[in-house]
C-alpha cells in the first residue's frame, strides 16, 4: 500500500512568518494550503500554491475558523449554515491560486478545532460536505477516520481519505491521545517505526501499550521547527527504503 | 443603445444590513457584489448570487481594498503585486457562489477608493487586469471610461465597458464632481433627464452649466436609501419608454 | 426600590449602523457600550460616551469575543488567561473615551454568547471578574443574578448587580426562556407589566404559566426597533407612575 | 548628553511571533509598544508591559494604522478624526496593561506608515496630539523632529522628544535616506559611530558623504534578526564606554 504525506502549509499572514513551505514541499505529496481565515492571505496562498505546482504537490485546500488570533484552534459554535457557505469561500479562493498556478484543488481538509468539530457532529460534517459538493463533486475529503466526517462524505458520495499521524500515540479507541497525556507525543525514531506500522499493517501504537487499527491513504507531518522537518524526512525515506514509496491519494 | 443599470450590492457584513439587494435586483440587469474584503461575508455572498440568479441579473466581482471598517472607501497604499492577489482571492470566492447558484462572474469593477486608484495609476489598473486573467481571460472590466482602467483593459485585450452616473454631474474634463462642490448631485428628475441622454448621446451635465461626453455601457445606481431606489426604477422606466430598454452589457 | 434600565449601545461598525443610540439614551440609566471586539469602533465609542455623558447617562464596558461577523453571539472556547487580556483590553479602550467625554467607567456587563459561557463557567466568570479589577476595583459587575458571574464577583470582593429582561419569561428554575419556546418573548403590555413586577416584588412571568423571583437591580431594554424603542418608553413611564422612578445603580 | 535607546516591541499577533522582545528589553531604555492595530494582541501587550516594567524599562504607545496585513507599513488616508479615535482607543487599551503591570504609558511614537504620513501631513500630526492630550496632557510625543509631529506637539504644549537612526543614513536635508538608495542602510561599525556622533554632535552621515544635524533625544534600534540585536547592543556598550550611559528620555 502506498501513503501520501500531506503538511499543513501557507499558514503565514502578511509579515508574519510561520513553518517552512519550500523545505517541506519537497517531503509530502499533499498541502493543505490555508485559505486566509484561520490563517494565510493572498500572496502566501498564490506563492505557496505555484511552489506545490512546481514540485509536483497536491493541492487540497485547508479550511478553518474565521479566527487568525486563534490560529483556528478555539472551537466556535457555528451553524452549519454559515460554515457552508464559509467553506464555500475558501475553497473558491484557494481555487483560483490554484488555477493560476496551473493546477486545481484536489481535496478539502479541515482545520484545527473545526477538524475535531466536525469530526463529532455530523451537522458540522455535512455542511463542509455540502460545501465541497457545492464546488466540485470531484473533491475529496481528508481527515479522521470512522467519524462524522467520514460519514457524512459517504453519505454523500464524496471520496473520503483517512488520515493518521506518526509522531502521536492513539487510545485504545483509536482516537489521537491528548498531547497532555504521557506517552501521547513520539519521538523521531518512533514516529519511523509508526509511519512504517500504519503503512503496511493499517496499525499504530496505543497509550496503553497495545496497538489500535488506523485505517489512513495519508499521514500527517509538520514543518514548524527544523526537527520536525528532519523528522518527516526521515519518515519519507523509511517508507521508500521499505518499498513503499510515497505518493498522493488523488 | 440599450444601456445596462448596476448596483453594488451585497454590502451588509454578519448581522450589519446596507441597502435593499432585493429591491434593486428587481431594477439592474448587473450586479456589483462585495467579495468580502471591504464588505460583505459568505453566507451574503451566497444569498446576494442566489438572488440575482433568480432574477437574471448579471454577476460582477465587486473588488476593494480590506477595510471593513473603512468600507473600502480610503485610499491604501497597496502594492500592486499584493493587489493582483487580492483582487483574484476576491473573484475566486465570489466565483464560488455564483457557480453554486447556477450561473458564473462576468466581470469585475473596483469598489470605492480602489475606482480612483486604478483609474490613476497604471500599475494598480493592470494588477487588476492581470488578476481578472488569472481567473478567465473572459471576464470584462466595468469602470471609468477613458481612465488606465481602460487602457490597462485595452492593452492586455480585455473586454472594457464604462460606467456613467446618472444622478451626478461631471467636470468639463468628463471626470465625476466631487461631491461637496455645487451642483455635483443631482435630484431625481435631472437624474432620469440625464440617464436618457447619456443613453441616447454619450452626453452628461457639466457643472460649469455646458455638457460633457460621456462614453458608458451601463449607469450606475444606488438601493441605499428608498428615495435612491425609487430614482433607480424611475430610470428604468424612462428607458424603457423611450424604447431603451435595459440589457446586461455581458 | 429604584430600578435601573440598561442597553446595549454604540453597536455599529464603520458605515454599519445598528438601532437609535440616541433614542435609548433618553430612555436608559445605564448604557452597556461595545468596546471594537463584537461590535463598536472608536469614533463610535468617542460618539457614544460623549451623547453618555451629555444625558447623564453612566458607561459600562460591554466585553465581548472578537467576533465582529458573528456580532459576539457565537460561542468562543477561549482560555481564561486570553479572556482576562481581552476583557481588560477592552475596558482601556472605552475608559480612554468615557474619560475623554468627562466622566468614567462604572461597571462591566459581558455580552452575547460570552454573557451565557461566563454564567456557567466559574473560570470564565473568574477571568471578567480578575480583568475588571486589574483597571479599577471599584468597577462593577452587571450579569444575571445567581450564576458563577455572581459568585465570582463576590468571591473577588467585586460589586454585582443582577439585571432582569421584561419582554422575556423566565424558566422555573429562574433562567430566561429560549426565545425558541412558546411564550418566551412577551408583548408590550406584558413587559411593562413584568417590569414594574420585577421592580416591586422581584418576581417575573415563568413559562409554565405561575411566577419565579428574579433579582434585579437593572433590567434590560432593547433598541433595535422602533417597537423595542416604544416599549422601553412605556417602562421608564410605568416605573415612574408607580413611583418607582429609574435611577442608575452606580 | 544621555541619550535614550527605544525599539519597537511586541509585534507579534497570536501563534505569530515577531522578534526577541526578551532580548531587547535588556537593551533599551524605552520600549514602544503595538497596541492591537497594526501588530499585538492583548495576551501580547500584557507579556510586554509586564516584561518591561520587570527591567526598568519606560512604556510607550506605539499606535499604528488598523492593518495587521500590512503590519501598518501601508499608507492609508485616514481622516483626521478617525485618526484621533483610533489613536485614543490604542493608547486607552495598552495603558490598561501598563498600569496592570505597575506602571503607566508615558509617551507616544507613531508606527510605520502613519509615521511617515503625520510627520507630512499637519492635520494628522494634530490629531495624533490631540489623541495624546485626551488621555493624559502629561505623555511625550516621539517622532522625528523638525516636522510636523514636532509642530503639532509645540503648538499644542506637548513634549516632544526626536529620534535618530544609528544604521541609517540621511539625506543631506536631514530626511532618512529610503532603504533602497546606496548607502542607505550602514553596517554594524558605521552604526555604532553614527549612534556615538548622534549622541556628542548631534550629527549622522549623510547620503553624500557629508554630515547633517540630526537632533535626537532617543536612537531606535531594532530586534528583528539576531544580528540587529548583537548591533543594539555595540551601540549601548559603546555609549556606556564613551561616558554616556542610555537613560530613558521620559
Amino acid at each position: 500500500m502506498l501513503l501520501d504525506l500531506n503538511s499543513d502549509l501557507g499558514e503565514g499572514f502578511g509579515d508574519y512568518a510561520m513553518g517552512d513551505d519550500a523545505a517541506m514541499l519537497d517531503v509530502v505529496t499533499s498541502a493543505n494550503i490555508a485559505c486566509g481565515f484561520h490563517a494565510g492571505d493572498p500572496a502566501i496562498m498564490r506563492r505557496t500554491c505555484t511552489l506545490a505546482v512546481e514540485k509536483g504537490v497536491r493541492i487540497g485546500a485547508h479550511v478553518g475558523h474565521r479566527d487568525l488570533r486563534g490560529f483556528g484552534r478555539r472551537a466556535i459554535a457555528i451553524a452549519p449554515a454559515d460554515l457552508r457557505d464559509e467553506t464555500l469561500h475558501q475553497i473558491g479562493a484557494l481555487a483560483a491560486f490554484a488555477q493560476a498556478a496551473g493546477d486545481r484543488v484536489r481535496y478539502v481538509k479541515p482545520h484545527g478545532a473545526l477538524y475535531h468539530q466536525a469530526a463529532a457532529d455530523r451537522e458540522l460534517a455535512d455542511a463542509i460536505v455540502a460545501a465541497l459538493r457545492d464546488f466540485d463533486t470531484d473533491l475529496a475529503l481528508l481527515g479522521p477516520a470512522a467519524t462524522e466526517l467520514e460519514r457524512a462524505a459517504r453519505a454523500a458520495g464524496t471520496r473520503f481519505f483517512g488520515e493518521g499521524f506518526a509522531d502521536r500515540a492513539y487510545t485504545p479507541e483509536g482516537r489521537l491521545a491528548p498531547r497532555g497525556l504521557p506517552g501521547a507525543v513520539l519521538g523521531a525514531d518512533a514516529a519511523v517505526a509508526q509511519a512504517l506500522s500504519i503503512a503496511r499493517e493499517g496499525k499504530a501504537a496505543a497509550v496503553d501499550g497495545g496497538t489500535v487499527a488506523v485505517s489512513a491513504a495519508s499521514i500527517c507531518v509538520h514543518g514548524d521547527t527544523p526537527a520536525a522537518i528532519e523528522m518527516a524526512r526521515r519518515i519519507r525515506e523509511a517508507l521508500a527504503d521499505s518499498g513503499l514509496p510515497v505518493q498522493a491519494f488523488t
